[in-house]
């Protein structure tokens, strides 16, 4: 599985930076996927595999950073999607798939009982709060210290560009620490209109945290006792743990739950779900977007959500993450690293523990593992999809045991 | 042309209405197009026709609220979308169309140095204001009191679910008044950041204005004197007047131009484009989204771009709109009604003085004209698209006549 050079990559790269700040702005920057070790622009996408444009072939782990759940290119939401292209996509009133893909998913999710569709996995985690705050005349929102819940002024991690103002009311807590957010609900109490939480901790450079026995119940309560929504943001872990919504694995229900990424295998779209009692501020909320009844994704995520219900889609994803996890575990000891891998098989993540944060292993093994055919991220966390067979795992793991043998002469 | 009763419109809005908050919400709600009136749903979209969901056919003036530039299914946006489909869409990397469209869109556009892409025009909006603050380390950002520049806290028309501190630092001034401009230059002078104007003043349920003489001219002076950035949102009108931009048919070439709506033909797609002395801000801004480096958009962008060139879309959308300005004003006369037809041939709107902003006879009018198949808004200007022939123009001026004799019964 030698790969060939990223020549045609680094020219497209030259050409992008001349018209493109940066070149490749955000997730997909070459900061993150250095030139040169690994491919900058893809040619082609089948399955778990992704050609780049000088003909390597990888089995890609990254899943477009989420949004393929059944592979790419997958025939049953392809036709589905051909079959309303043909009639129609972006209208000027919107398509009766509309009503289909919200009478599936709403019974589908505990606690919902109505939805929205928007484009962006940001759409919806604002428009979540924007419901909380009408309904509840609140302001205060709290979130886990730096999570990710998208780029909008409040959360925008950089904040270069946004203003202190749109930070204003918001308050962080310590993820697994009810303590802290218990502090905050006795500080705010009348004030806190939501408390937004992903499933588990996926933030980038960290290792993924699952939530402790208890926590994300105790959220539940704090919200529940002092009137606050509970919004779970599962845009990045959506339909890939629980096709009721992840938090449902831990037995919790929100009073708001927001999906991007998978909803639709790749195709654009976000949802946002809700309780009845939040509907009559749902409906207040004016939110709108030229595209977002867009008919295509909305055909798109319902072949996607039936494709996973009936082919297990959920039970194979974590069958061979924990392939893939376990068989990472010992062909790390087996050549003496010392690994962490962490968060839900689907969705895991491995760093090296002599790192201290370096990240240093963590780029040799991903560069190493290109060369060798397979797309490993060294910052964030990975996703695996429907369509990684055993046979690709295997192979995966072929890959990784020649790069950790590689790496044995460096570190 | 007469039209079938809308009973399955209503039955799925029936639907729609247990599922999903207002059942169809944003701007394609029947609280604008109302129920029984107008279509709720449309099954079928082909050049300037739409089928709705009863069967009936409407030459569409809205074309899906500005997107469908060319044409609903325009063949040749369609082979390019479904070229690039095959190879991928959704990528964990871009593809090199990517690189393409940018290359053809900076030598189209005055000024322009650098372009992004995104969803949602309120993501551009958002955007730019944030480069435009990164740029100059100020806040304040001026736009035109109660203009449309999307969904986001700094500009949502609504308010409700939002703050007030997320409007705290814009000021607004008046559509075609320097002085109330410049006073805000006075007041804020070393704290300006960027004013923000579309390129000619189109909002909900008022007539339509373009730009006094000097009036962008004059924003365009100011900006440079006080160092702001002048971003024109041509979210609307993009890709209708100009191919360069719209504020180029008044020779004013802004610092940050964003577009969204038709730049795909209807495919997701916005784009901020800018001048290289923004290039470092716009690179320090953290923006991203999952599908904001989609593919098939930015294929269906290039190949858009290319007919409404190679075709001299620009020119044919504003004959179209002449001859149907022409024709309704016409027969408005000849019915004895007195109208007010506004904006850009291209974009233009309608309304009747003698309703006093009750728009009594605009109902009574498109509700008319609905049922002899001709899709008008009441509330909400126009759009024409390069589909729009003179014989469909004709039969429209036709549906128009009979529907103004009708109304000199009621009126």
């Amino acid at each position: 599985m030698a790969t060939k050079a990223h020549e045609r990559s680094g020219e497209l790269f030259e050409r992008a930076e001349a018209v493109i700040p940066g070149g490749i702005y955000g997730h997909q920057s070459p900061r993150l996927l250095t030139r040169g070790a690994f491919p900058s622009f893809l040619a082609e996408a089948s399955g778990c595999r992704v050609r780049d444009v000088d003909g390597n072939t990888y089995i890609d782990y990254l899943c477009a950073y989420g949004p393929i759940v059944l592979g790419y290119n997958h025939p049953a939401v392809e036709q589905a999607a051909a079959r309303q292209r043909a009639r129609g996509d972006t209208l000027t009133l919107p398509a009766e798939v509309m009503v289909e893909l919200a009478e599936r998913l709403v019974p589908l999710t505990p606690g919902a009982e109505w939805c929205v569709f928007a484009k962006n996995g940001s759409d919806v985690c604002t428009w979540s709060l924007a419901v909380a705050r009408a309904a509840s005349g609140r302001k205060v929102v709290a979130m886990a210290d730096h999570a990710y819940h998208g780029v909008h002024g409040w959360c925008n991690h950089m904040k270069t560009g946004f203003l202190e103002d749109d930070r204003c009311a918001v308050r962080s807590f310590e993820w697994n620490d009810v303590t802290s957010l218990e502090r905050i609900f006795a500080e705010e109490r009348d004030d806190v209109a939501a408390v937004i939480v992903t499933p588990f901790r996926h933030e980038l450079l960290e290792d993924s945290v699952l939530p402790a026995p208890g926590f994300l119940e105790a959220i539940r309560q704090l919200c529940t006792r002092y009137g606050a929504a509970m919004i779970v943001d599962d845009v990045r872990a959506g339909f890939r743990l629980n096709l009721g919504g992840s938090t449902q694995s831990w037995s919790v229900t929100p009073d708001l739950l927001v999906y991007s990424k998978a909803v639709a295998n790749g195709y654009p779209l976000s949802v946002m779900l809700g309780r009845d009692s939040l509907r009559s501020a749902a409906e207040s909320v004016f939110m709108t977007g030229t595209f977002f009844l867009q008919a295509v994704p909305l055909a798109a995520a319902l072949a996607t959500v039936n494709e996973l219900e009936t082919g297990d889609g959920i039970g194979r994803m974590d069958r061979a993450g924990r392939r893939l996890c376990n068989g990472l575990g010992e062909r790390a000891a087996a050549h003496g690293f010392d690994v962490v891998i962490s968060g839900p098989p689907a969705i895991p993540f491995m760093t090296f523990r002599a790192d201290e944060g370096s990240f240093k292993r963590s780029y040799a093994f991903a560069g190493a593992c290109a060369r060798r055919g397979v797309l490993l991220h060294p910052l964030h966390n990975w996703f695996l999809s429907v369509a990684h067979a055993d046979t690709d795992i295997d192979a995966t793991l072929d890959a990784a045991d020649e790069s950790f043998r590689e790496m044995k002469g460096q570190f």
